[in-house]
């Protein structure tokens, strides 16, 4: 159900708490004020150590929600902002990721979350896209490949590495994963080298994938970047084409 | 000298010879009617059995010169175009390819043409940059290591290979590139594969190096990219901040 509701430029945020079998499932749903349902909706994974409000995802919320009328929802990941154990951050990730069924729960989360704010009248059920990097692809990856109402993605800082259970985890889920995907790497990660970042692309079974790679560490993530990934999300979903476009021959 | 003199939609087109040791360079010269001396230049450089008006170089010329006002410059590579030798085409490349000095003689073609450019009043010498991929990167790499004068280079559809003399040539070239660079692959180029393209792109000293790899055969660069890579140059050579800009933090 929702817990508020508030308006600040245009756009309405409000935030829901949902039960799944006794857990808590904490979330942020923003829409223009004006909304128009069975608009496009996406769907924002958040990394290690932040909630449903880490950036760059109200700043995506602006650009989709404010600039083309999507609807933006957002859930806490396991161990994250209002679902905190412990200290929080990256020590409590790391034994929930080790904890098989972490990836299953947390798609369940999201398919419940989905539902709840397709569910809504100024909602519907239009075509929904998801974003998400690093913690965000961890969990991103088993979610799309399972969810068939998504039909575009922006993954990656992340590769084919985790704890025992989770490898064949990712590896089949990015497999069975056919929907357009931008993929984002960084040139000097210290969190996951490039071997494994490529893994994770190269097991992608979707014939259109792109891959960009930029400078700096892991977070450096350049705002045109991000800017470009939005972009990507609003081809896909605002019923353009979805051609791969090669107009021009640039011969060897 | 100048040979021709055309306008068509806002865009001045003149055509140019030069001599350089009994060799003749054909160019091509974009600017806007109304032109601004110093406004930034880019060299193209155009790919195997093209010229110096093959795709995309006239249409990046209409987005560069006449959205941004930037001069654009072209020449036809040896044994290309106006210098066609034989059938010309891949059968007239590879021996020429394999010539010691190929990219010595075309690095020189390439700054008679910029001395040349830049000497006219209504060009002058503002900002430079390259864009070339695959014969454009061949022969782009020597060209950008060596000219002081190009501050930004979009490259690609090419690795580290060629025939035997022409191998350290680029390697060493690229060791000795430091401007920004952003670098295109194709996922299925059949010219050229992705070891050999990163081993170009990881030689590439530049600390601001982006890496964008797209779906297809060598040729299909999406248009999309396309736009991109021009807009990588505009925001380059336009005097704007060329910071990496990590505003935000996705935490893993």
């Amino acid at each position: 159900m929702f817990i508020s509701d508030t308006t600040k430029d245009g756009l309405r945020l409000r935030e829901f708490s949902l039960d799944r079998q006794g857990r808590t499932v904490p979330g942020a749903l923003w829409q223009p004020v004006e909304s128009t349902p069975g608009a496009p909706m996406v769907c924002c994974g958040h990394g290690a150590s932040g909630d449903r409000f880490q950036a760059p995802i109200p700043w995506l919320a602006r650009r989709l929600a404010g600039q083309h009328g999507f609807s933006v929802l957002s859930i806490d990941g396991p161990v994250h902002g209002l679902r905190q154990v412990g200290a929080g951050g990256r020590e409590a990730f790391w034994p929930e990721w080790k904890r098989e069924g972490t990836a299953a729960d947390m798609t369940a989360d999201w398919k419940q979350a989905l539902d709840f704010a397709q569910a809504q009248p100024e909602v519907g059920a239009g075509p929904v896209g998801y974003w998400g990097l690093s913690m965000g692809t961890i969990y991103g990856v088993p979610f799309v490949a399972s969810e068939s109402r998504v039909s575009v993605a922006v993954l990656g800082l992340m590769g084919i590495t985790g704890p025992d259970h989770y490898v064949p985890v990712i590896q089949s889920s990015a497999e069975q994963i056919s929907v357009p995907v931008l993929f984002l790497m960084q040139l000097e990660d210290e969190l996951f080298d490039r071997g494994q970042c490529l893994a994770l692309f190269d097991a992608l079974a979707s014939d259109d994938k792109r891959l960009h790679a930029n400078p700096g560490l892991h977070p450096a993530v350049p705002v045109e970047e991000l800017a470009s990934s939005a972009d990507f999300l609003v081809k896909h979903l605002s019923g353009g084409s979805t051609d791969r476009s090669p107009t021009f021959t640039v011969s060897n």
